[in-house]
């Protein structure tokens, strides 16, 4: 099978890039099939993989001529992860759009037009996420509470959401959409999203330097660890479309946790002076949007479609420590 | 105030240019204002209005010149109704997303624009419907069940209300989302609407004409007059943003009646020979998008905002009669 993935150059996409190319293989109807070709899509080209499967192509995903070289009718499986960050997008309204709106739609009208003339019909996996909910929430989140975005970047997942769900409808492709809760710890430097704290606050205090928390230590969190979220997306390819049955949106199971329990997780892990280092200085702009987001979800459907989340944060963080390759304390 | 009506030759558009024109005010922040000038927009010309207030433009909603013609930073009020229909935007799939969201987006674009330049931030009352929800649905759908369109109509409609609360949220516009229950009666011919049926089993029949309900006699619609459409267009203009809260989106009040009550009710009032002109051959392709529409809503939030629904079917087809200049029974 042909596999494209759409910020391929991106931390996630890379993560799963590596991983596909290790397993080999992806099961298909209760089959595993051969991955026989990996495109990686960015507008910057990722480090090289050393692997005669890959197939790198650099370019804006919004133009039509871009996505030309990316996807044809061979292609079979699509992993959509491009995407500006939630800060960024509140920054830069007319950049969330392009990237976030018109490139995920740009995405599903090349596959369309290829469906038109061919009958191919690739499972699209469209990583949408928390932010698609807002304002007064129930207690807790359910798969058909309404999406409510209280942040440029909420909306246009949410709008990307009923995109893929309409294109599938039509037949034009076989989408599933899973919410990701907030990735981490993520590896590497801070980034715009107005979630970069979640991972900030272990990983930077674990690299010797001071972080600091942006939200009030008791502000509940939905988490998933970059290992979770990779299992994920290799699940979501993997689900019988006929499964997801009248809504192609899955809230993937997460951990509900605090900055607080974050940091006590932190001290157990890799001790007070690692845990020492983290500040506590609210950001008004930070905590508008993170606020807004839910933090206690039902994911029964998830998990009986196969998805599974993280134990709990103390394993969340050693994980990191091993795959960062931190000397233990 | 300059307003701005697009579609406004259309059915919706024409009725509330007239009623506007005759009241000649919109109550703004508790004080009736003049409407010293009402642009008409829309692909064809409306029929003359003969008011020296009114202005037509004619042109493609979707191209910026048009617009740049339809709306300057002295437009203080917009009515989005223009649309391609649901039966229409399934048939078409590009005519719908180039109408009902291309359209809907340089609209606002546009009003982004004149915001940027003028700091002008016009109230736009945006039509979205029914169509919106599908699939499972509670008993009683409340403002806050999640959208899950069944139709590329109703997803076109969930991507409007999306982007009309983000750029209501940046304070680009001052928006307010109207779901309409389905119009009836409506006057003139039969549409491409799934739910033109609606309209004409008791129009034809009142005209001598046979007519066919395509659906089930005990399918659920959900119904507002077209008096009441009017009147309920005119009132989410006049609303106080601010008193919108978190959602921008409110349920109008509707009637909620079968087929088969609406024939008994033209039966009441218009006798039998005229109720037996309606003959009950089901079509799946319409039963198939209005099927997933809801009954049953809780508009409790629609009328503490002072929105109000018809009495009940018979009054509404009496209103019809008067109002098509139709002799008695």
């Amino acid at each position: 099978m042909q596999v494209l993935i759409t910020g391929g150059a991106g931390f996630l996409g890379l993560q799963l890039a590596r991983q596909l190319l290790k397993r080999g293989t992806l099961d298909i109807d209760g089959k595993p099939v051969a991955i026989a070709g990996l495109t990686l899509l960015d507008v910057v080209a990722p480090p090289a993989l050393n692997d005669a499967r890959v197939r790198v192509v650099t370019g804006d995903l919004s133009d039509p001529a871009v996505l030309a070289q990316a996807v044809d009718e061979h292609t079979s499986a699509v992993f959509h992860l491009a995407a500006v960050v939630s800060g960024q997008a509140e920054a830069d309204f007319d950049l969330g759009m392009r990237v976030n709106l018109d490139a995920a739609r740009a995405l599903l009208e090349t596959c369309r037009a290829l469906h038109v003339k061919h009958g191919s019909r690739p499972r699209v996996v469209f990583t949408s996420s928390v932010a698609v909910y807002g304002g007064t929430l129930p207690a807790v989140v359910q798969d058909d509470t309404a999406l409510n975005p209280q942040s440029s970047y909420g909306a246009q997942k949410a709008i990307g959401e009923l995109l893929l769900s309409d294109y599938s409808r039509r037949g034009f492709v076989d989408g599933r959409v899973l919410r990701l809760p907030t990735i981490s710890v993520r590896p590497g430097k801070p980034n715009a999203a107005a979630s970069s704290f979640a991972s900030g606050i272990i990983r930077e205090p674990l690299a010797g330097v001071a972080a600091n928390c942006p939200v009030a230590p008791e502000t509940p969190l939905w988490l998933l660890s970059p290992r979770g979220a990779i299992a994920a997306l290799a699940r979501g390819m993997e689900i019988d479309g006929a499964k997801l049955g009248e809504r192609r949106t899955v809230n993937l199971p997460g951990l509900s946790v605090t900055p607080k329990e974050m940091v006590a997780a932190l001290r157990r892990v890799a001790g007070d002076a690692v845990a020492d280092r983290v500040s506590w200085e609210r950001e008004a702009r930070i905590e508008n949007i993170v606020g807004t987001w839910p933090a206690a979800w039902n994911t029964e459907r998830a998990l009986a479609l196969g998805f599974q989340g993280d134990e709990d944060f103390d394993a969340v963080i050693r994980a990191y420590i091993e795959d960062a390759g931190i000397a233990a304390r």
